[in-house]
């Protein structure tokens, strides 16, 4: 019976719905890693003595938390607006979504992240491709533990937002999550780097070429994310009735 | 038939509601447009020795997102709040509005960039009215390519915003469309100037009296607009009624 | 009878309503004083030897942004979120609002802008009290004409905003108020100082003693306000019913 | 009977609801408190030289801006997002929740405040942890005034946002409090801190092992808290039932 039921799964993860679904995950995915390594090229641009500097700091979180809401945004009611892997894996550990769709949505993500950051790569010719780096005085223990706590705030909001209790505040869902990813990145942006995103640490790192401390970029944040969807579904969103009902679908997200 | 025809395209064209469509944007594109050149201006004035500067790319995409953000909502109701050329000819490209009104609608952003470049010119007196310029070491193709990805980005969100689907989400339409424009702007200032939009960039042109690669600013964001409409009206929103149906009249747009 | 119904007239400008909306004015415009003149002050405390820098310019932008937009939504439902004298200004010249009601508003917004200028100078020993001012090549008839732009940006937005036609757009209309003024700062914050606003050019100026240039911060706001106003009442809002019906009441304004 | 009396408000204040609450206050404020001392701590890391500077002003109003307009946004449904203990201490006074829930809000609060400073300590290592401190000029009482203005600014917005007259207006409540709290920073960040929070400045002084001007931290806040709670209650808002009925619960905040 298995192959079947994989069979069924499968079908289940290439209807129109979720090819459109991979699709807007696709899009937004590339514009916010876009946004987010593009304005650190920028940055770099314009102070090129400095590795790093206040008002680049504030280019980065601004331009994260512009990109980031206006990414949920737009894939708010297709894909459910994850723009994220660690999202996605936080949504299939707590069973709002299947593996295999999970997987397709990481494909997705990854492969936007990659376009982006080559598009900027080409056509800013010549530019070095920033990745995301840690402290010198940091550990990589301390950098994961870090990252692990900003995904946590992260994907908690993501949850918040689309949890069906919220009523009128629902409609600012995207901008909460924008502007929690920009808080997180001012607060960290010179110690971990702030990315909370497997897909844009992996992606710049791909196309830079250079995948140091890589792991920190994937542990922190999937432990994070799986963490924050596990205690928002059970602590603050227990007696309700499952928010993976077939009704929300698999758009399941922010709240509409 | 087709005099007919036209006299008839025409007529709808200069009904009241069409006349005051192309004042709301009119206004909406003067007051954008004298935030985006102003700002870029105030920059220039505060740090005189310096061509950019990080903290003068900060003013330059915040005054983008604020003031696109408030310039699309208050034109939202009465033309769709396009505020941009780009957007106008997706809306034409796509069959949601005649192109006769849509050559309408160009001529009042155009004359309202014109007029807000000027006013800037004559009150600021003697104040150089800069004009979008590319990274020295880029090519006019790679900087074409960046304006038409950043066009999409935006013109894809003024779609999404648009989208009946959106539900509660639709409130804060104007401010993702502002937010995605903001994080273009911090991604490429300092690479393409992030325009997104010919009237800005022919304009400032005009005022300024230089046209150098003006063509950048004219292909990339009309191809990447396009591109973006056709887009999501097939791809994402394609088993809906058609969003040009009557009811929704000369002001499509944002999800009222 | 110009007697009776002058204290006819007056007896509605005292009602418990009434007096809370001169309360609300005076919160809100005490705030955003608060927040605009203190800004100006916080740039130059960490700026000492430079009178203006592009980061003064962002602190002074998103703090009028900010402020504005949270002072105009607490006091929307209660006094229509005026917060400054121009705004009111427009109304009485609409008919939205009565003479006298108009005056007790500008009191209230004169007194808070005052009290505001007063707690900053006391609190902080010995600091400098920053007044509005023109750029030095800049002639007192071009700063008043760009204060008069900014104010119509400023002004008809508030209008859109109180539009009953919105629909769910209603709700951001604080938000969109906030960023035309944060956008309108970055413009033109080097050029004419970017007030908009009479009562804080005016409390500035009473407790620095300093009323230089006064006269372009009344004229150009008052000005731009009333043509704004005019313009959306009878240009864009002509065929409904008019807004100033006994139905909204005094809280005419953001649309509830 | 006053022992059975004070046991059964001890039942009521252990419930699984108000349990929840505890939670969602912690969760909160862990993260609004990380932002706000975290981006202090970066905006040093990046100009050690300098104790503040302009752009490190932007970096710590805006992370305190996004980070309490999400943060209030994730526990509004739930606890009702004060985030602060002031805000509870003007719910306690006013009567809208009881004296033992605001204890069991405060040491959550308290105790969240502490583990984000540990967190941001032991992570950075070798950071030196910030404290709020005042202008060497100010006198401590001035500091006092000022603290008190600034949260009764932003307490008075938390009113307001949790007004049920504000209709379709309570949807933005969160992002209005956030920004009257990064405008505020904006005023007065390099005079008193503008911290508005007795928690972060408990937490930071706590760990960092500094409790010098402490004091200015907590009179100021609660002061100015419990005095704009009582004139929101009674002159703003008296004519109405009373907003503690038992049918708005313990989560008694933002408009739902």
């Amino acid at each position: 019976m298995a192959p079947t039921a994989l069979s069924e799964r499968l079908k289940q993860s290439v209807t129109k719905d979720a090819l459109r679904s991979y699709f807007a995950e696709f899009i937004s995915t590339f514009f916010y890693v876009f946004a987010v390594v593009g304005s650190s090229m920028a940055s770099r641009k314009l102070m090129p003595e400095m590795a790093a500097s206040p008002s680049g700091l504030v280019i980065v979180a601004v331009a994260n938390a512009f990109a980031l809401s206006s990414a949920v945004y737009i894939a708010a009611n297709i894909s459910g607006g994850h723009v994220n892997p660690a999202v996605t894996f936080a949504k299939a550990v707590g069973g709002h979504i299947s593996v295999l769709t999970a997987l397709f949505y990481w494909v997705s993500q990854m492969l936007a992240s990659y376009m982006a950051c080559l598009a900027l790569k080409v056509t800013t010719v010549g530019q070095v491709l920033p990745t995301y780096t840690i402290a010198q005085e940091m550990t990589g223990f301390g950098a994961t533990i870090l990252e692990a706590l900003l995904t946590f705030a992260l994907v908690y909001t993501v949850y918040a937002a689309g949890d069906p209790k919220r009523g009128a505040l629902g409609s600012i869902g995207p901008l909460a999550i924008g502007m929690i990813a920009g808080a997180n990145v001012l607060a960290t942006g010179p110690f971990s780097g702030g990315s909370m995103n497997p897909a844009s640490a992996f992606g710049s790192a791909i196309v830079a070429g250079s995948f140091k401390n890589q792991a920190v970029y994937w542990v922190g944040p999937l432990a994070g994310a799986a963490v924050a969807g596990l205690v928002y579904d059970n602590v603050v969103f227990p007696a309700q009735t499952s928010p993976d009902s077939t009704l929300r679908g698999i758009s399941d997200g922010i709240g509409l």
